[in-house]
């Protein structure tokens, strides 16, 4: 039986698919000029994978025969990941990178185990959570290995221990975001990860790739909640955090996280965790322009306090109303920007936060719109990517990038990729937020649709380049939280510089001597 | 002229210098058991550096005449750090590692240029910002190597800038706490950094060392606080920061921080700052055990609110009154573990912070000590390692060492370094103080006093042996904000295990081919 679990041509669930009503198709394709009826995806039936090369037969002994699929639709769902091209590819049968086998080891041990027999005949290695990278994590560059395999770890979903003193917990890597949170709710606690992703990806694809949550004003990002780990690879473990904070050199765990796979599998994270809210509350506030709103969001990254959910979108954002999915076409002529903050905590808690939230707010001409608008959100928070389908559906082509820097840098940031994107696509329309607010700054993300037109992956390859190449010219990180992966990894290299590349180069050298970890992911050659 | 900074073979400024009581010599001297009138220290004019090897004339045309100095004081006054053992080796007059000559450079193109020079002639080079080290930072193993030369960065001193948007400053690596504070104190910002070592340390030593303040709990460590850093190599400069946080990769500035002067030396860092704070106040609370103190601190640590200074001592340590230093040797006779909360901030906001930790203290059965007990911590802060250098004088071994670990193994941590220090130092005393503490755990810091003996030295390295094995074995980490250096290389080794050491090395081998840089510090060889 081969392995389902999301759609495989789309996002999440096939039951979930949106539809979008007509009228919004129909202004959209009136907007954004778009022509041609577009392609609908082709029948997964009929995809056909390219013959598989002989591995599964050298990995059955080590997961049990079982545990070694080869079947097509299994091959073709570890294909690839999320991002727009990914589905633009894969909708038109597009299955050339398919693994050749999808590997599913039960334990640490087996994954050391697997990694080790791939080095040992060059099979490259792709560790596969939940198969949500929207920055090509899952498209190694394979050529001249002997064969390629998928590490699937969703067996690896243990809740191993809670270690309720130290309000800690060690997760298997495996573990997909609801189900770690329901294991934890279970015993009164809260992980307080909630990324877009949230329902697909994995405990260590949010390690491997730096995750950054929704709530992170109030719960921190992934990076930060990770107290330890463990890093599997073909010829040892590493095994990191006997302390949450150390002098004792160069922090391993911040080498291991953001790895992206290309050192090794992480098996298992050990995090903060915190007691179960008492309870939630939303609300929108309304500010007069982006700059104003990110004054006012500044005030609460620097001064305090911080709600547990903050993000601010721009006049566009505002105005399509994709903050508040669950009205988009609604009317929303009032122009402004809205704000949305979430809150967690005992009902006095929340109530004692919101009233200084309010006040600081207020102080910087922001309008309270009640709760409506917060809640809304938070009813549409991880809708976001069934739209996209809907848009790819109806010929449009709409993707996500994100950045992040300095407060006093953030605007030339938002300029030059706002700038950058209306020369590279002509009728386009481009919506921003900030989610994720730091004192010493914010994140930046974008969303933009456009049509698909003749030749969509040329069209959005060569924006991307050219929006990517504006990021570090603004001063602007590659990815706040995307990652790396393959899409990212040259401008990931100017952004390190040669010799961060050459570091890194180096310890990959070292845990990943015959190169079969993820190649091509992350880590540039050097020279 | 030799440049004279802090007591070349004591603590800081020798016009300081405190006095012991006669009363608390005699105490300490019958309760240890001290016998033999111990050696004062030899005079400085009659120390003989070893003869120096001709390096200097290899580095004038680089840094200038001028800034390569190579007589005997200036040589002496970089020989060791600042541990016990270093002390009673300079007081005896062993300076056989002074380092053939001090450099200073003046810029980061110079600290470079001077690296590229000494790893083309094959000189070890030993990174020295305030000579603080307590782990022998400053004493890498130079067999072998042409030369040795302490490379001075006190001329790096400037402010570079101020973001107050961002509120991030960049400074650079060779100003010291004072000099650093008083440059953003001008400008309204404190970096809330104050180490004991904060008169004399400086910016870089607390990045390479991680140190972390008597503040964090209202600053944040120091790595904590770094957006950015470069750090020089002598092939090439490594420039991290381009926003507070990425997932663009691995975290490079954490792989720069703590690294030791083993990688390269850093030149400046970008640092959090914050407005200066209105107000200061400190306040004491007793608890009746060291347990029910540790489980008020933790409570305050999970769910805050959390002073800016959060400190507990042990019951012997109460006792004693260290906790108290200007008042060391009054009479403590009610027993119990006391606490020093510290508040910066505004009026308001510290009367509401401390009005809450006073009701979260309350409801744990901590007894209100007013203000007292904590301005006198406030006033004596900087104040105990001068102690040191009068139990020295009075034959006593005085000599502090630190761990880190979660709540839950907190008790066990503490029990395993006393029972092993009573085991391995008859007659000695042990306190002890959790003065860093996180949402999943907290350091524990300890103060040794015992007979200096016959062997002052073997009988210290013998316990600290023992100790440090102790600490590995109940699951802490072998430095909580010291470091490394050469002293706990080979427990950093098995902490770090055999992987994370491996990857390091890889790291060193590459951007330190030459292997100048601070070598045997920190980065055990493989195998």
């Amino acid at each position: 039986m081969p392995i389902v679990d999301m759609s495989w041509s789309g996002w999440g669930d096939p039951e979930r698919a949106e539809r979008l009503p007509e009228s919004v198709t129909d202004l959209l394709r009136e907007l954004l000029g778009v022509r041609a009826e577009p392609a609908q995806p082709v029948k997964l039936a009929e995809i056909e994978p390219p013959a598989a090369r002989p591995v599964a037969g050298l990995l059955a002994d080590v997961v049990g025969e079982e545990h070694v699929r080869t079947d097509d639709e299994t091959r073709v769902r570890h294909t690839r990941g999320k991002s727009t091209p990914d589905l633009i590819r894969i909708r038109a049968g597009d299955v050339r990178t398919a693994p050749d086998a999808v590997v599913l080891p039960g334990s640490h041990e087996e994954v050391a185990a697997v990694l080790a027999r791939c080095a040992e005949h060059r099979i490259a290695v792709v560790p596969f959570g939940g198969g949500t990278s929207v920055v090509g994590g899952l498209t190694p560059e394979t050529a001249g290995f002997a064969g390629v395999v998928a590490l699937d770890l969703r067996r690896l979903d243990r809740l191993v221990g809670v270690d309720t003193v130290s309000r800690t917990a060690t997760l298997q890597a495996g573990l997909r975001g609801p189900q770690a949170e329901r294991l934890l709710n279970e015993e009164g606690y809260t992980l307080g990860h909630f990324p877009q992703s949230f329902e697909w990806a994995s405990i260590g694809g949010f390690a491997a790739a730096r995750s950054a949550g929704q709530a992170s004003a109030g719960y921190g990002r992934f990076d930060e909640m990770v107290v330890g780990l463990t890093l599997a690879t073909a010829h040892g473990t590493l095994t990191t955090g006997r302390s949450p904070k150390s002098a004792a050199g160069p922090d391993l765990r911040q080498l291991v996280l953001g790895s992206e796979g290309a050192l090794g599998v992480i098996t298992d994270v050990t995090v903060r965790i915190r007691p179960l809210p008492e309870t939630h509350a939303y609300e929108g506030w309304l500010f007069g322009s982006l700059s104003e709103g990110v004054t006012a969001v500044r005030a609460l990254a620097q001064d305090g306090p911080l709600p547990t959910v903050l993000r601010l979108s721009d006049e566009t954002e505002t105005m399509i109303g994709l903050a508040r999915p669950d009205e988009l076409g609604e009317r929303n002529g009032g122009g402004g920007c809205l704000a949305v903050c979430g809150y967690d905590g005992t009902a006095v808690e929340v109530a004692e936060r919101r009233a200084k939230v309010r006040a600081v707010l207020e102080a910087l001409d922001g309008r309270y719109q009640g709760e409506e608008p917060g809640e809304s959100w938070a009813r549409g928070r991880f809708a976001a990517p069934y739209l996209r389908d809907a848009l790819l559906d109806a010929g449009v082509l709409a993707e996500t990038l994100e950045t992040a820097g300095f407060w006093s840098n953030l605007s030339r940031l938002y300029d030059a990729v706002r700038l950058t994107l209306a020369h590279e696509l002509s009728s386009s329309v481009v919506m921003c937020h900030v989610s994720h607010v730091y004192p010493a700054g914010a994140s930046l993300y974008f969303t933009v649709v456009t049509a698909q037109g003749e030749e969509p992956l040329e069209r959005w390859a060569h924006a991307k380049a050219a929006v990517s190449d504006a990021i570090l010219d603004a001063g602007g990180t590659i990815s706040h939280h995307h990652g790396v992966g393959v899409d990212h990894r040259d401008w990931y290299a100017r952004e390190a510089g040669p010799l961060g590349v050459a570091a890194l180069r180096a310890v990959k050298d070292r845990l990943d001597p015959e190169g079969i970890m993820n190649p091509g992911v992350l880590i540039p050659g050097e020279g």
